[in-house]
């Protein structure tokens, strides 16, 4: 992958860094969210497959060097820089949480241990990466909770930001609990199940209703969905009613879904299509899904897009890529950030969840027996991946099991009390006296 | 690229056109925003480049043919339609309106006329690229707006959805009026100015704030951005104005911007600094930049990331993708939908722009004296793009002018009435006429 899509400063940086003779200085960062929405009571990690497959892969081709070399902000950089950059791979370690763990703010999601030039370099795409499937990711787990029982499916690609987040966005929504995704490169991609069957458009372009519902029928089989509402939702259904099986089910994309779902439901009964699904769509999220839930409406099985792909009540995550360490082993240095809202705590961390809360410690603390397991794990090392990548199937039954061990009340859709994460004594103590000093040499 | 990248139920239409025989049924589907956001009183259309490039390029591999041979929606499918799609490319015409064009609720913003496959194919690679471009490109306008002549830095690569979306909104977001954007892969791919020098892990990885001040400026000379806010913001002006010449300029990213930018700026101009430029940055928005501007805050050029690469107050627009005609010449057909709230009008349309409102005509009608301009061209006929594409410098000197003869109370950042896009009678009949039979075959 292109190492050029990136933040221009952080090229700056690396061109200083490297005039300044710190190539072979070690880095660290951690990448964490530094609140959570007020919409979200945890989060799910997600984005760790794409962040490998970058830092695996990442290098300058000669083009993008020259392009470099024409900037202004380079016209003082020394020559060899660029000779560095046709060199330049990844030869860091990478430690993270498991995609699908719930994390909370001020948790490391990530922590990038490498020559500070890498560690540096790939701050931007990082960031987007998990940011980005993480929020899909807590916004499919809210969507599934929601639903009590009933499959989720994304439907989002149309609506997320650009085709490849579209793709990114199934992905990421499977992980958080979704049974598949309307998007086909995703499923292939991925190996996720792909869903769909016809939009109003198929209604439309044959003469008459009746005609496109054959249409589908023939070519569908027991697979078919009959659209009712590119007309009239009630005629629709008697349709549906009419032409009957073989089909799965019939889909409300329009208007007042739960009464209609009543009445259609009754239309489907009447006419002996019992096994018959309702299958709903348009506008959909996870809170208009509870209340057809709890109003018991005859529906299925839901399709969600656009809330889904982009996350739109929460479109941002306050992501951020901290330096906590200059160099390693007896001479390291910690490092911090103390200016206003935007502080930091030092070091690299280490996570242990109890059934309660968690506990931040340091990296490197030794465990008190009262902590639970630890959540960050190696992921990368000098460069090379480690041969640990659980499928995708997995990752979603992880997620599944690590939300229904969550505290119960952070299982609902309105805000609540904030989980407990404490601050070991230890990490505590290192960061007074960093904050008093700046820097702490170790 | 990949046809793939499409939600599953555009192939599996496919697959039933192809069997239905409908292989040369011509398809005309328009593009438009459905409603404009509470908080967007015009938008910025953009993304037609990219909706080009895809369409001028888009093919099946043979393992993604393969891929949806395996799945169980196909197994109905006549197996020439996979020879089909290993032939596919699109053969169809695009007329749009050029990028940078202010449009409103229910215009096209394309419109797609191809055999039905084809037209259907395309839908959601479409959608999210119009969208998504538009959205960061309208959000951008109002930052210009906002900074009453202040340039403008697109800073948000980090928190947009995925990568490949930061280099997107680094295009869009300049389109919409900004002076560049600080995605690397953005400026070299299209050609825009980027922006950038260093972040505060900068100043943390050296052991001193001076050093790492020295640093940069060796580096970047009469560029060099003092970054203040890492340790204390007045400590870092200080500093700043005792290391002096040569900078560009200083740069605030927390805390009070405004009153510190007043502190700083004295401090600089004590120091004899007083070309030096304050540059904000720092969760800002059009809100924050209006503010700042209004109080006479001495702050010189803006950086806008995660409300504008996510257009985060309104991170989704109703686009859709609605059949108007079938067929051509003597034997088209009107569509239109009708159900609830997600009606539509039938037709291919073009828009007239005079100086106080739109008009919506037919696409063929005749010109009446008292329209304006047309603004839907075409871009493509026959699977190829005319010549004509504009520099991206000229998509954003067209969109500022475009955007200066709006009626200049749309010009505001609160909500004001919507302006006015009148429908041309002729069409009103049509529509009309197709609620009552369905269809209309002229």
């Amino acid at each position: 992958m292109s190492a050029l899509n990136t933040d221009l400063y952080e090229l700056t940086m690396a061109a200083g860094y490297f005039a300044a003779g710190k190539t072979d200085e070690i880095a660290t960062f951690e990448l964490s969210v530094r609140r959570l929405p007020p919409q979200r009571n945890f989060l799910i990690a997600a984005g760790l497959a794409q962040a490998v497959d970058y830092l695996s892969t990442l290098s300058f081709q000669r083009e993008e060097i020259d392009y470099l070399r024409s900037l202004e902000q380079f016209k003082n950089t020394p020559p060899d820089f660029f000779d560095y950059l046709a060199k330049f791979r990844f030869t860091g370690d990478l430690f993270a949480v498991p995609e699908g763990t719930p994390i909370f703010a001020n948790e490391p999601i990530a922590i990038i241990r490498a020559p500070i030039i890498e560690a540096q370099l790939v701050e931007t795409y990082l960031l987007s990466t998990f940011a980005f499937q993480t929020m899909v990711a807590s916004k499919a787990a809210r969507c599934v909770m929601a639903a009590n029982g009933r499959p989720i499916i994304e439907f989002g690609s149309r609506r997320a930001h650009s085709p490849a987040a579209g793709v990114l966005a199934g992905r990421a929504a499977f992980i958080g609990g979704c049974a598949g995704t309307s998007n086909t490169e995703s499923g292939m991609r991925f190996g996720i199940p792909v869903f769909g069957t016809a939009a109003h458009s198929w209604t439309m372009a044959f003469p008459t209703e009746e005609e496109s519902f054959r249409a589908l029928q023939r070519l569908l089989g027991e697979s078919t969905v009959f659209l009712l509402d590119t007309y009239d939702t009630i005629e629709g259904a008697q349709l549906a009613a009419k032409v009957g099986k073989p089909l799965w089910g019939v889909r409300l994309d329009s208007g007042d879904i739960a009464g209609l779902a009543r009445q259609v439901r009754g239309i489907l009964d009447r006419a002996g299509l019992r096994e018959a699904k309702i299958f709903a769509s348009g506008d959909l999220d996870e809170y208009r899904i509870a209340e057809f839930v709890q109003s018991g409406a005859p529906i299925d099985a839901y399709g969600v897009g656009t809330q889904l792909a982009t996350s739109a009540d929460a479109p941002t995550l306050s992501v951020v890529y901290k330096l906590v360490e200059i160099g390693k082993g007896d001479q390291v240095r910690y490092a911090a950030k103390f200016s206003d809202e935007k502080s930091t705590l030092p070091g690299a961390k280490q996570i242990y969840r109890s059934p309660t809360h968690d506990t931040l410690t340091l990296h490197n603390e030794c465990k008190p027996e009262s902590f639970g397991a630890p959540l960050v794990c190696p992921v990368m090392i000098d460069g090379i991946p480690l041969e640990m990548r659980s499928s995708i199937t997995e990752l979603k039954a992880r997620a599944q099991k690590a939300i229904a061990a969550l505290p119960k009340e952070l299982l609902s859709l309105e805000p609540v009390e904030p989980y407990r994460v404490e601050i070991s004594p230890q990490l505590l103590a290192l960061a007074e006296e960093v904050r008093r000093q700046r820097h702490v040499v170790r």
